[in-house]
């Protein structure tokens, strides 16, 4: 038990939930490494797709399309301010959604989003690893490590799940350095390589040449095949932008006052991003880098060769790597941090089991992690842990909560008639549906066929799911609901029925208790052989001495089996009582012997358990189950 | 449940013993099949050690090995005729050696002949599907049924163990024809082999040349190393005696008289057997006929190459071939015949769990069968479904078995003053204990190193855990058993505590049958949150009917958890309530929600079952858990 806290920390008491709230400084990596780490994929992303125009196609497109996406960013970023700041109890998606668009509109928020966190966890420790692996391409380990690329996923996600289950705060404080660090570290190479290009007016040289675009004579192409292929690279570039959710669903973690705690963290959490994705698509565009072909044998991220293009390849390259692996893999905390409290709230609302609700020993709703943990698992397994085959279905499931949570806000200022300077708020969260409406089309439309079918497939089976779940808790409840007080009319005590195989200490302690229960005790002897054997000792043993106490006689039952199963007739001698006495309760008393060894189990039948569970199955109100157990 | 009926017959009545006993029509596929069959492999696995010595070692020595083999062959004949006869009730090594050398000695014999039934089982369908790879060998086949052996071998396996689960008679019945074939074609072998070498003046022509022997320069060699070689290849060859305990061990699987019947099958099982041993030898020796390396790649069975030899690669070879094939195969279902018999005797001393003396539903020991068939199917995929690996392992189990058999039997006549010719008996019995025993001691001499010690570590093992099995139930017996009459002073009503989270129909239900029980109910809702809430929904449901009622109030005790678990506080209440009240029984009565489907229980804690099982382990002789099942 003391190993148990060592690792997991002390079990918390429910009056100190206080102890576990944090302030921005911790609230940065815990929420912000999914958004600030987008950078590291999203620009690949959308040069990936650039390859097939070239040098050219980079020089042009690039910037535009960044712009676009960091314009789309900054509306995101204003729109949830505001939802932060009317939800301080934790604005996410789903509560927005449902609160005023309508529960069907909350389960689809909820649905898309669930799919979307798994998502994040799985691509965010999957492109961790491939950075890794990207950094020792050239070394003798790299084809190792390629080969062992689904291990190290697994291994990290093991990693961040045991330090989720020790806190929110804790892993916050475990993943401030490599926020740091990743974030210094690129924006060193920002700031080293912009320098470097306004030195040299534009034309840096770079100190590790990067490799020279695919020469493609597709270069050319135009018209709607162009405007295809930049929807599709601004919708892979549009995968940056999926972590700003995070931080108006965990409002509830910060400090008071909460919306101020949290809306400082979203602002640095989107300054910083800003800078990164704007910085990063500059510098790539100055020293010419393009994105290679991932298939290509001596591939290397768009990172890898900004990084050495800039600063060569000595210790700091490897620094930089190194934390964009540290914080790439931990981005997958963002999902954790977030899942659990989702969890929370759709199972408040009765669409997700109740197990979600209850909070572990940490205070943390430890089922919602162990959910994600295994979902996140199954998805790295399944996709061999190589995110690129991950993305397509990304991004999907965030715009559409966005869309969905934003369109909610407009509803939400509508009905609020109170609030100062409603309309401007409703304008500016109408602009955020808006945007994210439209990205939400050009990615269904471009990504569709790649893989988002699949989210498009998997939404409304969740919901079905969601609504089977409500359904149940429903019926349930009006099934037990009880507003009549006890009745304490016609309690007739229960015809009470003891199997037995012989007279024994375990038979004796059943009857002692079954003749207290009920004048009426059947003790029933199944009998596949002899028939007559047990009629003295029963005489003997029970009969006189209910005599001499004058009390009511218990009667033995011999049933025959001829075809030496005990259980059948046992049933069906409990239910033809049942059938006999209409109404009255049957208690059938099982003798049941605890061994001390769990091998010993194996040397007694395990027919007491098959007869508890087929009386459970096969039986109905009025049959009780009383175990009388034996100790040994 | 029909198809069920279809594929393992209508189930027996235990009225109907009678109509499953055997003939030795019958009797000789079911216990002779191994028996048989080791003329497949024996002269083989004796061969195969004398490839070192060339051609000239299989002419100069495999007649005088196996007349050494046919000798010890005929005077196990002899004992254990007598052995049948003097236990018509079933006399296998486990009975005769623990009647009358003790129960050590049983146990001995017990666990070598277990070890020995599951290497029976594998070794014969093993060695089975290694004759249906030779007769492909040379086909374009070949190569991919070599891959498949190992499947090949569970898929007997399991074919065996369904045909068994109908009953020993239909087992016998399907396995005569196989059990005709492989011997009728194998005699015609041999005969038209004779009588070519007759014809010829011992230099028959090979139809098809058997392979020339490995030139071997070790082929002079000569002292002890030779005699070693000798010793060895005597003991594979005594692989070929293996199955002669079966019938003594089955005699209760006849029909009246017993035995006699198990003898005249016995008989035409040996007599068949050394035709077979014999004739092979002699016809190999005339073709010139040597083992052939078993790695290499393109290896033949000696039976192959002799039938090929004699009749050429035509139909009658494949004929041939096929019966082996199959004969081997089938040879398990001696295992399949015996193992639950002895596992059935060895229970009956209470050494083995008492699972295996039940009869199944055609009044076999269907443990037995489920058993055996587990353990070959591990063994099977342990050495990966190669004979060769597995003999070494065997009949060391066999002969350890017979020397304790005979042993005991020598005892048995000294003991029966009032047999006819006992001293006769006792001599022929004596002999039998003598030359197994000698064979015993040249088996773990010759294959000691090469896996004999397995059996060597695994008898000791097997022996501690069945004495520790007897040692179980002898301490549960003498902790139950009851010689004294029904004790009917100090029944005091129990203690009944009801665990509540709130008022709904299912606690309703619960309370009304614990106030039935006992005027002393304690109701207790254990509380992470608010703690009164439950307090006026109490006094209105439940004490305004009870005082109305005027019976006994029921208490409600709030339990308050600080760490958001229910069940420990829970049982620490009960545990508490049991030092209170010293020598009362505390009933804990457990409302259970009973729901259709089994994903429903997803959406319900199971909490409940854990409480049980807490109760169970953490309880002791006065709490009772009484479940108080609520069907949706």
């Amino acid at each position: 038990m003391k190993v148990f806290d060592v690792l997991f920390g002390r079990p918390l008491s429910s009056d100190e939930s206080h102890s576990i709230q944090i302030s921005p400084a911790v609230g940065i990596p815990i929420f912000g490494l999914d958004g600030l780490t987008s950078a590291a994929y999203g620009p690949e992303a959308a040069m990936t797709l650039l390859i097939p125009l070239g040098f050219w196609g980079v020089q042009h497109y690039l910037l535009p399309i960044f712009g676009l996406i960091l314009t789309l960013l900054t509306i995101l970023y204003f729109s949830y301010r505001q939802t932060i700041e009317a939800y301080p109890n934790g604005g996410g998606s789903f509560t927005v959604a449902s609160e005023n668009l309508g529960d069907k509109a909350g389960l689809f928020a909820a649905a898309a989003l669930m799919i979307d966190y798994v998502l994040t966890a799985a691509v965010g420790i999957s492109a961790g690893v491939t950075a890794l692996v990207s950094a020792f391409q050239e070394t003798k380990y790299g084809p190792q490590l390629h080969q062992h690329q689904l291990l190290m996923c697994l291994v990290i996600l093991t990693g961040i799940a045991l330090v989720n289950m020790r806190g929110v705060k804790e892993t916050g404080v475990v993943f401030m350095l490599p926020t740091i660090l990743f974030v210094g570290t690129l924006l060193a190479t920002i700031g080293w390589g912009v320098f470097q290009a306004l030195m040299t007016h534009g034309h840096p040289v770079a100190h590790y040449a990067p490799p020279s675009p695919v020469d493609n004579p597709l270069h050319k192409f135009a018209g709607w095949l162009l405007v295809y292929l930049l929807l599709k690279a601004f919708s892979s570039g549009c995968a940056a932008m999926t972590g700003v959710e995070a931080v108006s669903n965990g409002v509830t973690a910060f400090k008071e006052p909460r919306s101020h705690n949290a809306n400082v963290t979203l602002t640095v959490i989107i300054g910083i991003l800003i800078i990164l994705l704007f910085g990063l698509s500059y510098v790539a565009r100055a020293y010419g880098v393009t994105a290679m072909d991932p298939n290509a044998t001596s591939y290397q991220s768009v990172l890898s060769i900004e990084v050495s293009a800039v600063f060569g390849r000595q210790w700091f390259y490897f620094l930089t790597m190194g934390s964009v692996l540290a914080a790439l893999s931990f981005s997958a905390n963002t999902a954790f941090a977030d899942f659990p409290r989702m969890a929370r709230a759709i199972a408040g609302q009765d669409y997700l089991p109740h197990v979600f609700l209850l909070r572990g020993r940490r205070l943390l709703f430890s089922h919602g992690i162990y959910a994600l943990t295994t979902l996140t698992a199954v998805i790295l397994i399944i996709f061999d842990g190589v995110t690129d085959r991950l993305i397509p279905l990304y991004a999907i499931g965030a715009f559409l909560a966005f869309t969905l949570s934003q369109a909610g806000m407009v509803r939400h200022w509508h009905k609020t008639l109170d609030a100062p300077h409603r309309h401007v708020k409703m304008f500016v969260n109408g602009l955020g549906a808006v945007a994210t409406g439209i990205t939400l089309c050009v990615l269904l439309f471009s990504k569709f066929l790649e893989g988002a079918w699949v989210t498009a497939i998997l939404v409304p089976l969740l919901i079905a799911a969601m609504m089977g779940v409500k359904r149940h808790y429903t019926r349930v409840r009006a099934e037990t609901i009880d507003p009549t007080p006890l009745r304490l009319t016609g309690l007739a005590p229960p015809i009470v029925v003891i199997p037995m195989a012989g007279w024994d200490k375990v038979t004796e302690k059943a009857m002692r208790f079954g003749m207290l229960m009920s004048p009426l005790v059947k003790v029933v002897h199944v009998d596949s052989d002899d028939a007559d054997a047990l009629g003295k000792v029963w005489e003997q043993m029970v009969l006189i001495p209910v005599r001499e106490h004058q009390m009511a006689l218990p009667e033995l039952v011999t049933v025959r089996s001829s075809y030496r199963n005990i259980l059948t007739p046992l049933i069906d001698y409990v239910m033809e009582l049942e059938e006999e006495f209409p109404g009255r309760k049957i208690a059938v008393l099982l003798p049941e012997l605890v061994v001390r060894h769990w091998w010993e189990y194996l040397l007694h039948g395990q027919r007491v358990q098959l007869l508890k569970l087929l009386l459970l199955l096969k039986g109905n109100q009025r049959i009780v189950v009383v175990n009388i157990p034996w100790y040994l």
